[in-house]
């Protein structure tokens, strides 16, 4: 639970870095790795290349004209290897700053030469959690920048796609490169919610089939708050895709304006779903407000009836209990039976009274 | 149940095609159908002829000049097909894949030539359940082509008219064809949620005149899912005909902007009363509380009046049922008929006392 | 309550009619009348005419140039008559389809020759019961026609003004008498929403002053389903009147357009009040609640100072009404009275903690 | 609480006047007033004149050019003086209707030569009560007309200021003075808003100090109602005063409109702190529930105690207490004390047993 | 707590000061200090200057040209001071009224030659409890003037970068100023949202942990109230920033402008970090109410078992403990061990029901 308060409350900058001027460049997130990696693929309809390197000074050598080249970064605890990329392809400071800043919240900027995009990659660890990744791309004339904080499987499909040749995703621009990122990224939101779905079901059965335990309400407020957080990465991102729709320029070539707006129509339909399970999940307290009630309401019938049934009996015992010198029912022969017969009569009474009532 | 979370959160690509490329034509529904059928009509005021073939070269042979033709498609799973009609009239790429999509929510894209329109038909299956089903329809200079799961009687009435040349559609054009589409599934939707304020009626009797089971908490979220599933296909429905209506171009005529403006008119009126059935709902597990708390209520009278009665009666004869050397009373000769005296005046004051507090 | 489903959920066509075109006329409502009132009401400074006819033919003889004519038809379920009226006066089918669907909701039509208004008349029944009225209004250069269900009185005020020439109303145009109809229909929403108030303050009483039922809840329902009805008319005319209020053109006179702006602040007035109701009426709920629990609580410590006190007295007496053939205190002389003093001190003690904390 | 009734809901004619012609002139108010006094203060920088008069046409007389005039009318029950105001300004009937209206709510209506603001002053009685009062305000040329219900302490500190030439009040025109007047009004808001706060913190301490009674529920709604009439006269005027800083025109200087901005941001503010009582307000009975909830647990925790500790030990004494001719332990010598032992004993564990689940 | 009532609803002048005009200095805060500190700060690239002094007049002097200039006031009591600010600096007199006014919501003023800012400083005293500091902020050609209630550390960061020459602050003109300044006041929000954080977190953990006393009910109560005090500074300022990025002209670099968009970003970043803290702690009473419901649960079910098990024995006891001569079971002679394992059966019996309840 500790990272859940770090994502969401962490500042900008760190608290040590407090005083710092804006535009200094410190990572602030949490998956240290050793080292930075560096992809250089450079592609287009006839060729395709791919590089790993370690230094960035290898990686811009690569570099080859009439070809999109994209550059992929991966780990970002080594800030001076970012500045060197950052200062290669001539990227304004904050936007450097934003980079290794996890917490920054996706948005686009939109730069003379560049778009810089921010994006969270939202997927579940193999041990179930919810895992959140810090993506930052850049998309210049011909090429495309995009760094993650630890490298992840989100873009093999699109690597994959680049090596092959399949589809039409080589003889495009870098814009498309972009969408087919971007829509890597939001094919993996689906997968996400479809989770959130399941767990609902999981917990709407578990407040019927048995004896909820008191857990039950601290599930439903976590899965509540994961349903926060899920909405922090998607419901930026929507109005991120839109405007890059919305973009004219030399940057986003019209064939590519169709595909992007087929992404927009995905991040609706994934808010939509989001919205939809929101209000689902609000139902779920009420349903154990309500489970609780009525048990309740069952414990109390057989207590009441109980009661109701054997304390007045216990009353007449109690009366022919009595020392009392002069009882005369107390020396009739039959008394002892005929009190058996009223008691089992008052029985019978209280069960048909109960039954009628429908506490039975 | 297992088939709504499929509904709601299918992402767009199954999971097995999650690193295809986009514009990949993939079937995700689960109306799986033996074959494809095509419906081919062409009409104008004088003619019309009907066609029905199983291959797409054959249905274009059906078209003639200076008549509207309307393709009808049933069967999205032999995408092969769909792909044949699809470059036939040259449609691009993420049309063809949304067509098949069933997942896609409704919407509007509008091209050059033609306008594609998603929507979702809702119906009542004959055991009673809401049945989804993915529509498409594509509106051509004098073309309409539909695609739709599997073949349904929701566009019967609009043949008929066809047919019989009831009504003015025979004279107008494509456009008004998709109006009189779209109106027929918009008049199933008035049907679905006059069946929503059926269910929601049935389970405020359900509340009060019997005992309620603890089900009933789970049928009041089941209603809430089913009005935000079919919010989901009627509200997006709605800004579609908004859309149209304030399309300017040569596809939609002046005449027929009167009857979108009218249909779009009935999309507010269905979704008004979605929203009042959904406000509706809300109430009815406050009802619910109340009417269990109510009930708890009645039970803890029961049982109190009961306890409050016998307990003090019951101390009263275990007092004379102790076994005292020296007990004065013991010996009186009227002392067991005082004693009952006593009793029965504290019963009566007791009755007395819970009359008074209403609760008897 | 058949009715208010009715009234809700029909569609825009009976279910019979289904499958027929658009702009086809069909009565849906269920004021059946037995025939057409026809009321022609022509007038200008000077004159003042008024005519009562069955059939519409007859009706059209009376207009006079260079007089405003108010034609209004009293029941809708003889449409023949409906639609000879339209076709004198040139009016689009979807007009006529409209004025005879009593589920249309208030909206406001323009034509290049004449403005079309649905709104709804709301009063209260003799017996109580909110009686919803379907009224259509056409406004023409200078004539009016007006369509109702049957004949109602919310308009006999404008009748009795048109007669006595009291105030402007016959100096003005045929634009003056729409604002001074809708003026009508617009005070009788007043007097409705004044019900409304009347009757959350009886529930708020009921629900303190004495014992409520368990009809309380199902009251405060009912009266939340009436508010989103009243609001489900009033709303939407309140859109109405604003488009009347801004549309330039040679219908609408420069002076009346203070009156409608007036008009419009009514509705806002009304639409207001109608807000506050139901954020009243949520309050309800959650008091019944709080009352519950608080009844409830009395209920309990009832109980628990009956028992508390008598059921440790009764296990004291239980002792001593044990057989142990040695039981020295049963010997003691003053064994009983001793107990009996313990007993009432024990007794004295609970009564005290109880008054501490505050349960007695 | 007839009252408030009336204050919310009455129509804008009264019942008797239903039929009436808009723009006739009827006082609904309550504050029924023996005469109408008028105040005439014409100012300018140099010189100061007040006087006080009976009848409209006396007052006119005082009107002098050069000099701002403020005629302050107040008690509105003799509508025939306030005609003639009216008519002296040539103000149109739909105002001096709305002058007399008590019921209209704020407004801004835009006339060639006048500006026309309704408002409503609110300040606690001295009985404690929230008093409503109709204010209308005519901003002219060179004067400005107020009409009031009762005269009222509320605009005394601008006479004073006017009279003692303090602040720059009299070297600015009636725009200054309009302004002043609103600013007077919306300082009295944040006194009324002021005293919510105190009321919703004495009731947070009646529901935690003492036992809270039935009423509080009573109190809460109450409170809600009176947030809801405050919000009812202080949110329209907040759009009123946003407009007025929006107007160009000879009426308001550019002077003026800074100082009316400021009224804005205190109308802002004012706004702010009614929603953020309405949040506090909320909380209030759900925080009451939650204290019910909890009492009732305290109570049933004493009740279980006493019934799981003393019923098993009466059960025991119960067989011992019982007849059997052949009950060895009855005959043992230390029985007695040996179950008086075992007694103690379960009694003993029982608290061991209730201090671990901390209900002791 | 009688602190916040002052904070929230405190009119803009004080009661005493109610009849003041506008522009009326007042100081309103509680924060009394002895007297007004100046601190003056000129600097460019090359040079860095920095002087304290107590009166105004001493530190106009130290003004130099070509140098930006920060005037930094601490402590508003002394308002004479404040205006002397004013005067020199030819401020509007409603801009000196604010500084002053404690109470002023955030908000931005342009005017022809500088703009004016309001803002709210939120930090944690030692003792954790969340203070409020008024600030206000004049951006002119080449100065910037801060006024704040008392000395605060929130602005020595930007005053260390200042003398160090650190980033590139000193290169930079007035309009970097504020933004570093409106930098550092936004950096203080996000550790004041962190502690709202672990507040809830702390909260979550004693619904769950212990047994929750009453009190918990009223911190959640004054949780949310603090969340509200942090919106009310945070959300007014974030659209300060918004308008500050859009204004157009001499007083804004285009330079800054990116770095006023990267603010911007962090604004909604808190905004949305609150808003999500809102919901989790609207979350909390649920949790709170459905675990006293639960624990409710659980006392009734001890309640319950105890009775159902011990009622009916007791009832068996008393038979026996009758004292009818006839009684034939007393003359058994294995009437008292039978009765004994019927008892015994009965209890078993008892536990195995209440087993497959799962109540035990």
């Amino acid at each position: 639970m500790a990272k859940r308060k770090r994502y969401l409350s962490r500042r900008p900058k760190s608290t040590k870095a407090l005083n710092q001027a804006p535009g200094t460049v410190t990572y602030v997130g949490n998956k240290e790795k050793a080292e930075t990696t560096l992809e250089v693929i450079d592609y287009n309809t006839e060729s395709y290349e791919r590089h790993i390197t370690q230094t960035p000074e290898e990686a811009f050598k690569f570099e080859e004209p009439n070809k999109v080249t994209w550059l992929n970064v991966d780990g970002l605890s080594e800030t001076s290897e970012i500045i060197k990329v950052g200062q290669f392809y001539d990227l304004h400071p904050l936007i450097i700053e934003d980079i290794v800043n996890t917490n920054q919240r996706p948005k686009i900027d939109e730069y003379q030469d560049y778009f810089f995009i921010v994006a969270k990659m939202l997927y579940h660890k193999t041990n179930g959690q919810l895992e959140h990744e810090h993506i930052s791309i850049v998309l210049g004339k011909d090429y495309v920048l995009t760094f993650q904080e630890a490298g992840g499987d989100v873009f093999d499909g699109v690597r994959e796609r680049l090596a092959r040749g399949k589809g039409s995703i080589r003889g495009r621009g870098a814009d498309y490169l972009v969408f087919a990122l971007l829509d890597a990224i939001v094919d993996h939101y689906f997968l996400v919610v479809e989770e959130i779905s399941d767990k609902i079901e999981i917990l709407e059965e578990r407040l019927f089939s048995s004896e909820p335990t008191d857990d039950i309400t601290l599930e439903i407020q976590e899965l509540k708050k994961t349903m926060l957080r899920i909405r922090r990465a998607v419901f930026p991102l929507r109005e991120v895709v839109s405007r890059l729709e919305k973009v004219n320029g030399h940057l986003i070539h019209n064939d590519t304006v169709n595909y992007i707006r087929d992404l927009y129509d995905h991040m609706v339909q994934v808010s939509e779903n989001i919205e939809i399970y929101r209000e689902m999940s609000w139902g779920l307290m009420d349903m154990y407000m309500t489970t609780i009630s009525h048990r309740m309401n069952e414990v109390m019938k057989v207590l009441t009836i109980m009661a109701s049934i054997f304390i007045p009996l216990t009353f007449l015992a109690g009366i022919y209990g009595m020392n009392f010198k002069h009882m005369p029912e107390l020396e009739w022969k039959y008394g002892y039976p005929v009190l058996l017969l009223i008691m089992f009569l008052l029985f019978m009474g209280m069960i048909f009274y109960f039954k009628k009532k429908r506490w039975l």
